[in-house]
Protein backbone atom coordinates (compact mmCIF):
# COMPACT_ATOMS: atom_id res chain seq x y z
CA UNK A 1 0.00 0.00 0.00
CA UNK A 2 2.95 2.05 0.71
CA UNK A 3 4.39 1.36 -2.62
CA UNK A 4 1.13 1.76 -4.06
CA UNK A 5 0.78 5.39 -2.63
CA UNK A 6 4.15 6.28 -3.30
CA UNK A 7 3.86 5.49 -7.18
CA UNK A 8 0.61 7.65 -7.36
CA UNK A 9 2.66 10.47 -6.29
CA UNK A 10 5.81 9.96 -8.93
CA UNK A 11 2.56 10.37 -11.45
CA UNK A 12 1.85 13.49 -9.94
CA UNK A 13 5.41 14.66 -10.05
CA UNK A 14 5.81 14.51 -6.80
CA UNK A 15 9.67 14.82 -5.31
CA UNK A 16 8.53 14.42 -1.52
CA UNK A 17 6.11 13.45 0.65
CA UNK A 18 5.41 13.80 4.52
CA UNK A 19 4.81 10.86 7.21
CA UNK A 20 1.75 12.31 7.45
CA UNK A 21 0.63 12.37 3.77
CA UNK A 22 1.27 9.08 3.18
CA UNK A 23 -0.36 7.88 6.46
CA UNK A 24 -3.32 9.67 5.30
CA UNK A 25 -3.24 7.73 2.00
CA UNK A 26 -2.66 4.28 3.63
CA UNK A 27 -5.35 4.57 5.97
CA UNK A 28 -3.22 4.50 9.47
CA UNK A 29 -1.29 6.87 11.57
CA UNK A 30 1.70 8.74 10.75
CA UNK A 31 3.76 7.04 13.72
CA UNK A 32 2.92 3.74 12.14
CA UNK A 33 4.85 4.98 8.95
CA UNK A 34 7.75 6.38 10.91
CA UNK A 35 8.09 3.06 12.52
CA UNK A 36 7.69 0.81 9.40
CA UNK A 37 9.76 2.49 7.39
CA UNK A 38 12.75 2.57 10.82
CA UNK A 39 12.83 -1.42 10.24
CA UNK A 40 14.54 -0.57 6.88
CA UNK A 41 16.77 1.59 7.91
CA UNK A 42 16.39 5.87 7.85
CA UNK A 43 14.98 7.03 4.80
CA UNK A 44 13.31 10.65 5.62
CA UNK A 45 14.46 14.25 6.67
CA UNK A 46 13.11 16.46 9.12
CA UNK A 47 11.02 19.22 7.45
CA UNK A 48 11.21 17.39 4.36
CA UNK A 49 10.14 14.46 4.22
CA UNK A 50 10.71 10.88 2.17
CA UNK A 51 11.94 11.16 -1.15
CA UNK A 52 9.38 9.49 -3.14
CA UNK A 53 11.44 8.25 -5.89
CA UNK A 54 14.17 6.05 -4.18
CA UNK A 55 11.76 5.22 -1.14
CA UNK A 56 9.70 3.78 -4.33
CA UNK A 57 12.48 1.78 -5.52
CA UNK A 58 13.57 0.79 -1.56
CA UNK A 59 10.28 -0.72 -1.34
CA UNK A 60 10.17 -2.42 -5.00
CA UNK A 61 13.11 -3.91 -4.09
CA UNK A 62 12.39 -5.22 -0.23
CA UNK A 63 9.64 -6.77 -2.43
CA UNK A 64 11.18 -8.32 -5.06
CA UNK A 65 10.52 -5.94 -7.97
CA UNK A 66 13.41 -5.08 -8.90
CA UNK A 67 13.33 -6.92 -12.59
CA UNK A 68 10.63 -7.20 -14.49
CA UNK A 69 7.66 -10.00 -13.97
CA UNK A 70 6.34 -11.95 -17.06
CA UNK A 71 2.78 -13.58 -15.85
CA UNK A 72 0.51 -15.60 -17.61
CA UNK A 73 -2.97 -15.79 -18.05
CA UNK A 74 -5.11 -18.65 -17.65
CA UNK A 75 -8.65 -18.41 -18.77
CA UNK A 76 -10.02 -15.91 -21.51
CA UNK A 77 -13.02 -15.47 -20.67
CA UNK A 78 -14.70 -12.30 -19.39
CA UNK A 79 -12.67 -11.77 -16.62
CA UNK A 80 -10.09 -12.49 -18.39
CA UNK A 81 -10.50 -10.28 -21.06
CA UNK A 82 -10.51 -7.58 -18.69
CA UNK A 83 -7.57 -8.32 -17.01
CA UNK A 84 -6.07 -8.10 -20.41
CA UNK A 85 -7.50 -4.49 -21.10
CA UNK A 86 -5.88 -3.45 -17.42
CA UNK A 87 -3.38 -1.31 -17.92
CA UNK A 88 -2.21 -1.59 -13.97
CA UNK A 89 0.45 -3.97 -13.99
CA UNK A 90 3.13 -1.86 -15.71
CA UNK A 91 3.36 0.33 -12.45
CA UNK A 92 4.71 -2.73 -10.79
CA UNK A 93 7.23 -4.05 -13.57
CA UNK A 94 4.70 -6.57 -14.19
CA UNK A 95 4.09 -7.54 -17.65
CA UNK A 96 0.95 -10.52 -18.96
CA UNK A 97 3.16 -11.94 -21.80
CA UNK A 98 1.14 -15.09 -22.51
CA UNK A 99 -2.43 -16.10 -22.16
CA UNK A 100 -4.18 -19.80 -22.57
CA UNK A 101 -7.73 -21.14 -23.01
CA UNK A 102 -9.27 -24.25 -23.55
CA UNK A 103 -11.41 -23.16 -25.87
CA UNK A 104 -10.02 -24.06 -29.33
CA UNK A 105 -12.09 -21.22 -31.08
CA UNK A 106 -10.35 -18.90 -29.10
CA UNK A 107 -6.77 -20.13 -29.83
CA UNK A 108 -4.88 -18.19 -32.04
CA UNK A 109 -6.94 -14.77 -31.18
CA UNK A 110 -4.92 -12.02 -30.66
CA UNK A 111 -6.03 -9.64 -27.68
CA UNK A 112 -4.32 -6.60 -26.60
CA UNK A 113 -0.88 -7.78 -28.49
CA UNK A 114 -1.35 -11.23 -27.25
CA UNK A 115 -1.76 -14.48 -29.10
CA UNK A 116 -4.01 -16.62 -26.84
CA UNK A 117 -2.47 -20.47 -26.60
CA UNK A 118 -3.91 -23.93 -26.20
CA UNK A 119 -4.26 -24.83 -22.34
CA UNK A 120 -2.48 -28.19 -23.38
CA UNK A 121 0.71 -26.47 -24.46
CA UNK A 122 1.02 -24.93 -20.48
CA UNK A 123 4.13 -26.91 -20.11
CA UNK A 124 5.78 -24.42 -22.62
CA UNK A 125 6.18 -21.04 -19.59
CA UNK A 126 9.01 -23.20 -18.20
CA UNK A 127 11.47 -22.69 -21.34
CA UNK A 128 9.65 -19.16 -21.34
CA UNK A 129 10.86 -18.48 -17.59
CA UNK A 130 7.10 -17.19 -16.54
CA UNK A 131 6.81 -18.16 -12.76
CA UNK A 132 3.75 -16.23 -11.99
CA UNK A 133 0.05 -17.03 -13.13
CA UNK A 134 -3.17 -15.25 -13.51
CA UNK A 135 -5.93 -18.08 -12.64
CA UNK A 136 -9.31 -16.90 -14.49
CA UNK A 137 -11.22 -20.49 -15.28
CA UNK A 138 -14.36 -21.92 -14.45
CA UNK A 139 -14.15 -23.43 -10.66
CA UNK A 140 -14.70 -26.99 -12.22
CA UNK A 141 -11.28 -27.08 -13.76
CA UNK A 142 -9.16 -25.20 -11.62
CA UNK A 143 -7.79 -27.83 -9.56
CA UNK A 144 -6.61 -29.32 -12.92
CA UNK A 145 -5.34 -26.27 -14.49
CA UNK A 146 -3.69 -25.54 -11.39
CA UNK A 147 -1.81 -28.99 -11.14
CA UNK A 148 -0.74 -28.53 -15.07
CA UNK A 149 0.74 -24.96 -13.94
CA UNK A 150 2.57 -26.48 -10.97
CA UNK A 151 4.40 -28.80 -13.31
CA UNK A 152 4.95 -26.16 -15.82
CA UNK A 153 7.14 -24.29 -13.15
CA UNK A 154 4.65 -21.86 -11.65
CA UNK A 155 5.57 -20.40 -8.49
CA UNK A 156 2.99 -17.90 -7.66
CA UNK A 157 -0.75 -17.77 -8.40
CA UNK A 158 -3.33 -14.76 -8.49
CA UNK A 159 -7.01 -16.71 -8.41
CA UNK A 160 -9.75 -14.79 -9.18
CA UNK A 161 -11.94 -18.79 -9.35
CA UNK A 162 -13.78 -18.48 -6.05
CA UNK A 163 -12.75 -22.11 -4.66
CA UNK A 164 -9.83 -23.42 -3.03
CA UNK A 165 -7.06 -24.97 -4.79
CA UNK A 166 -4.39 -27.68 -3.30
CA UNK A 167 -0.76 -26.72 -4.61
CA UNK A 168 2.65 -27.64 -2.94
CA UNK A 169 4.11 -25.74 -0.19
CA UNK A 170 6.47 -24.61 -2.81
CA UNK A 171 3.95 -22.66 -4.35
CA UNK A 172 1.65 -19.00 -3.45
CA UNK A 173 -1.65 -18.58 -4.06
CA UNK A 174 -3.17 -15.26 -3.36
CA UNK A 175 -7.38 -15.76 -3.73
CA UNK A 176 -9.28 -12.61 -5.41
CA UNK A 177 -12.98 -12.74 -4.66
CA UNK A 178 -15.13 -10.39 -6.09
CA UNK A 179 -17.97 -11.13 -4.63
CA UNK A 180 -16.59 -12.14 -1.05
CA UNK A 181 -15.34 -8.80 -1.25
CA UNK A 182 -18.85 -6.96 -1.25
CA UNK A 183 -20.32 -9.31 0.77
CA UNK A 184 -17.94 -8.13 3.56
CA UNK A 185 -19.54 -4.50 3.11
CA UNK A 186 -23.14 -4.98 4.46
CA UNK A 187 -21.36 -5.58 7.77
CA UNK A 188 -19.88 -2.50 8.05
CA UNK A 189 -22.76 -0.39 7.28
CA UNK A 190 -25.60 0.66 9.89
CA UNK A 191 -28.32 -1.78 9.89
CA UNK A 192 -31.27 -1.10 8.43
CA UNK B 1 -13.74 -17.43 4.03
CA UNK B 2 -16.08 -20.10 6.28
CA UNK B 3 -18.71 -18.49 4.74
CA UNK B 4 -16.97 -19.25 1.25
CA UNK B 5 -16.07 -22.64 2.10
CA UNK B 6 -18.90 -23.46 3.91
CA UNK B 7 -21.19 -22.55 0.63
CA UNK B 8 -19.20 -24.67 -1.25
CA UNK B 9 -19.87 -27.69 1.00
CA UNK B 10 -23.59 -26.35 0.45
CA UNK B 11 -23.36 -26.22 -2.91
CA UNK B 12 -21.71 -30.07 -3.32
CA UNK B 13 -24.73 -31.30 -0.99
CA UNK B 14 -22.74 -31.90 2.25
CA UNK B 15 -24.36 -31.65 5.07
CA UNK B 16 -21.68 -31.54 7.72
CA UNK B 17 -18.00 -31.10 8.07
CA UNK B 18 -15.52 -31.65 10.64
CA UNK B 19 -13.41 -28.53 12.30
CA UNK B 20 -10.21 -30.20 10.64
CA UNK B 21 -11.66 -30.23 6.89
CA UNK B 22 -13.05 -26.27 7.70
CA UNK B 23 -9.64 -25.44 8.64
CA UNK B 24 -7.54 -27.30 5.69
CA UNK B 25 -10.02 -25.27 3.29
CA UNK B 26 -9.51 -21.87 5.00
CA UNK B 27 -5.79 -22.47 5.77
CA UNK B 28 -5.73 -22.39 9.46
CA UNK B 29 -5.06 -24.88 12.49
CA UNK B 30 -8.45 -26.22 13.32
CA UNK B 31 -7.89 -25.42 16.97
CA UNK B 32 -8.54 -22.14 15.52
CA UNK B 33 -11.99 -22.64 13.43
CA UNK B 34 -13.13 -24.49 17.03
CA UNK B 35 -11.52 -21.19 19.39
CA UNK B 36 -13.40 -19.08 16.20
CA UNK B 37 -16.92 -20.50 16.63
CA UNK B 38 -16.73 -20.72 20.18
CA UNK B 39 -17.11 -16.78 20.09
CA UNK B 40 -20.90 -17.51 18.81
CA UNK B 41 -21.63 -19.95 20.21
CA UNK B 42 -21.57 -23.78 20.18
CA UNK B 43 -22.41 -25.36 16.58
CA UNK B 44 -20.43 -28.27 16.54
CA UNK B 45 -21.27 -31.79 17.54
CA UNK B 46 -18.68 -34.33 18.43
CA UNK B 47 -18.11 -36.99 16.42
CA UNK B 48 -20.35 -35.20 13.70
CA UNK B 49 -19.23 -32.08 12.69
CA UNK B 50 -20.17 -28.65 12.34
CA UNK B 51 -23.94 -29.12 10.64
CA UNK B 52 -23.37 -26.50 6.93
CA UNK B 53 -26.01 -25.05 6.24
CA UNK B 54 -27.16 -24.40 9.67
CA UNK B 55 -23.56 -22.36 9.98
CA UNK B 56 -23.47 -20.97 7.02
CA UNK B 57 -27.29 -19.24 7.45
CA UNK B 58 -25.85 -18.25 11.20
CA UNK B 59 -22.72 -16.47 9.69
CA UNK B 60 -24.80 -14.75 6.93
CA UNK B 61 -26.49 -13.59 10.20
CA UNK B 62 -23.46 -12.26 11.63
CA UNK B 63 -21.97 -10.36 8.63
CA UNK B 64 -25.77 -9.37 7.50
CA UNK B 65 -26.66 -10.92 5.21
CA UNK B 66 -29.36 -12.12 5.81
CA UNK B 67 -31.52 -10.60 3.55
CA UNK B 68 -31.42 -9.82 -0.69
CA UNK B 69 -28.63 -7.16 -0.93
CA UNK B 70 -28.70 -4.86 -4.00
CA UNK B 71 -25.68 -2.97 -5.46
CA UNK B 72 -25.02 -0.80 -8.35
CA UNK B 73 -22.30 -0.85 -10.80
CA UNK B 74 -20.89 2.13 -11.83
CA UNK B 75 -18.61 2.00 -14.92
CA UNK B 76 -19.28 -0.05 -17.98
CA UNK B 77 -16.28 -0.60 -19.48
CA UNK B 78 -14.21 -4.18 -19.15
CA UNK B 79 -14.20 -4.34 -16.15
CA UNK B 80 -17.52 -3.12 -15.44
CA UNK B 81 -19.00 -5.47 -18.06
CA UNK B 82 -16.85 -8.72 -16.23
CA UNK B 83 -18.31 -7.82 -13.45
CA UNK B 84 -22.14 -7.93 -14.49
CA UNK B 85 -20.84 -11.34 -16.88
CA UNK B 86 -19.91 -12.55 -12.82
CA UNK B 87 -22.07 -15.52 -11.23
CA UNK B 88 -20.87 -15.16 -7.93
CA UNK B 89 -23.29 -13.00 -6.11
CA UNK B 90 -25.97 -14.74 -5.45
CA UNK B 91 -23.95 -16.69 -3.63
CA UNK B 92 -24.22 -14.68 -0.93
CA UNK B 93 -27.70 -12.38 -1.92
CA UNK B 94 -26.18 -9.98 -3.43
CA UNK B 95 -27.48 -8.88 -6.51
CA UNK B 96 -26.06 -6.33 -8.68
CA UNK B 97 -29.31 -3.98 -9.85
CA UNK B 98 -28.49 -0.86 -11.68
CA UNK B 99 -25.61 -0.25 -13.85
CA UNK B 100 -24.15 3.23 -14.44
CA UNK B 101 -21.84 5.37 -17.29
CA UNK B 102 -20.98 8.79 -18.24
CA UNK B 103 -20.31 7.25 -22.09
CA UNK B 104 -23.90 8.31 -23.72
CA UNK B 105 -23.48 5.96 -26.70
CA UNK B 106 -23.16 2.98 -23.60
CA UNK B 107 -26.80 4.65 -21.78
CA UNK B 108 -29.95 2.17 -22.67
CA UNK B 109 -28.12 -0.65 -23.85
CA UNK B 110 -28.76 -3.77 -21.81
CA UNK B 111 -26.55 -5.90 -20.52
CA UNK B 112 -26.77 -9.22 -18.79
CA UNK B 113 -30.28 -8.07 -18.43
CA UNK B 114 -29.37 -4.77 -16.90
CA UNK B 115 -30.06 -1.55 -18.87
CA UNK B 116 -26.99 1.16 -18.15
CA UNK B 117 -28.67 3.95 -17.20
CA UNK B 118 -26.96 7.73 -17.24
CA UNK B 119 -24.39 8.42 -14.56
CA UNK B 120 -25.52 12.02 -13.94
CA UNK B 121 -28.75 10.40 -12.84
CA UNK B 122 -27.02 8.34 -9.98
CA UNK B 123 -29.30 10.06 -7.60
CA UNK B 124 -32.27 7.75 -8.13
CA UNK B 125 -30.19 4.89 -6.07
CA UNK B 126 -31.40 6.51 -2.68
CA UNK B 127 -35.03 6.14 -3.92
CA UNK B 128 -34.59 2.47 -5.22
CA UNK B 129 -33.24 1.65 -1.95
CA UNK B 130 -29.69 0.43 -3.28
CA UNK B 131 -26.57 1.26 -0.68
CA UNK B 132 -23.93 -0.58 -2.45
CA UNK B 133 -22.07 0.50 -5.55
CA UNK B 134 -18.68 -1.23 -7.68
CA UNK B 135 -16.94 1.38 -8.70
CA UNK B 136 -15.12 0.57 -11.90
CA UNK B 137 -14.16 4.11 -13.53
CA UNK B 138 -11.15 5.54 -14.75
CA UNK B 139 -8.55 6.70 -11.46
CA UNK B 140 -9.11 10.56 -12.86
CA UNK B 141 -12.82 9.99 -12.46
CA UNK B 142 -13.10 8.30 -9.43
CA UNK B 143 -13.37 11.13 -6.57
CA UNK B 144 -16.09 13.04 -8.59
CA UNK B 145 -18.27 9.69 -9.02
CA UNK B 146 -17.32 8.92 -5.65
CA UNK B 147 -18.81 12.11 -4.09
CA UNK B 148 -22.23 11.68 -6.01
CA UNK B 149 -21.95 7.92 -5.27
CA UNK B 150 -22.00 9.35 -1.54
CA UNK B 151 -24.38 12.07 -1.73
CA UNK B 152 -27.02 9.46 -3.39
CA UNK B 153 -26.86 7.61 -0.41
CA UNK B 154 -24.48 4.70 -1.12
CA UNK B 155 -22.87 3.28 2.67
CA UNK B 156 -20.52 0.76 1.46
CA UNK B 157 -18.01 0.99 -2.05
CA UNK B 158 -16.18 -1.86 -3.75
CA UNK B 159 -13.28 0.16 -5.30
CA UNK B 160 -11.49 -1.50 -8.49
CA UNK B 161 -9.68 2.27 -8.81
CA UNK B 162 -6.03 1.74 -8.14
CA UNK B 163 -6.59 5.32 -6.20
CA UNK B 164 -7.31 6.78 -3.06
CA UNK B 165 -11.23 8.07 -2.53
CA UNK B 166 -11.91 10.16 0.15
CA UNK B 167 -15.15 9.57 1.97
CA UNK B 168 -17.33 10.87 5.09
CA UNK B 169 -16.62 8.20 7.94
CA UNK B 170 -20.05 6.39 7.87
CA UNK B 171 -18.78 5.34 4.66
CA UNK B 172 -17.00 1.62 3.74
CA UNK B 173 -14.63 1.47 1.23
CA UNK B 174 -12.79 -1.47 0.62
CA UNK B 175 -10.38 -1.83 -2.73
CA UNK B 176 -9.83 -4.34 -4.71
CA UNK B 177 -5.95 -4.04 -6.52
CA UNK B 178 -5.22 -6.61 -8.78
CA UNK B 179 -2.08 -5.52 -9.72
CA UNK B 180 -1.37 -5.07 -6.22
CA UNK B 181 -2.27 -8.19 -5.83
CA UNK B 182 0.08 -9.56 -8.12
CA UNK B 183 2.69 -7.58 -7.66
CA UNK B 184 2.62 -9.04 -4.03
CA UNK B 185 3.27 -12.67 -5.43
CA UNK B 186 7.13 -12.41 -6.37
CA UNK B 187 7.65 -11.67 -2.31
CA UNK B 188 6.66 -14.75 -1.38
CA UNK B 189 8.90 -17.05 -4.30
CA UNK B 190 12.54 -18.16 -4.34
CA UNK B 191 14.64 -15.74 -4.91
CA UNK B 192 16.06 -15.35 -8.60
Amino acid sequence: MYLRALLSWTELGRRSISSEDLARCVGVHSWQVRKDFSYFGEFGTPGVGYPVSRLAGQIKRILRLGGSKKAALVGVGNLGRAILAYSGFSRYSLEIAAAFDCDLAKVGQVIQGIEIEDIARVSVLRDRKISLALLAVPVGAAQEVVDSLVEAGIKGILSFTACHVAVPRKVKVINIDIAMDLASLPYYLPSG
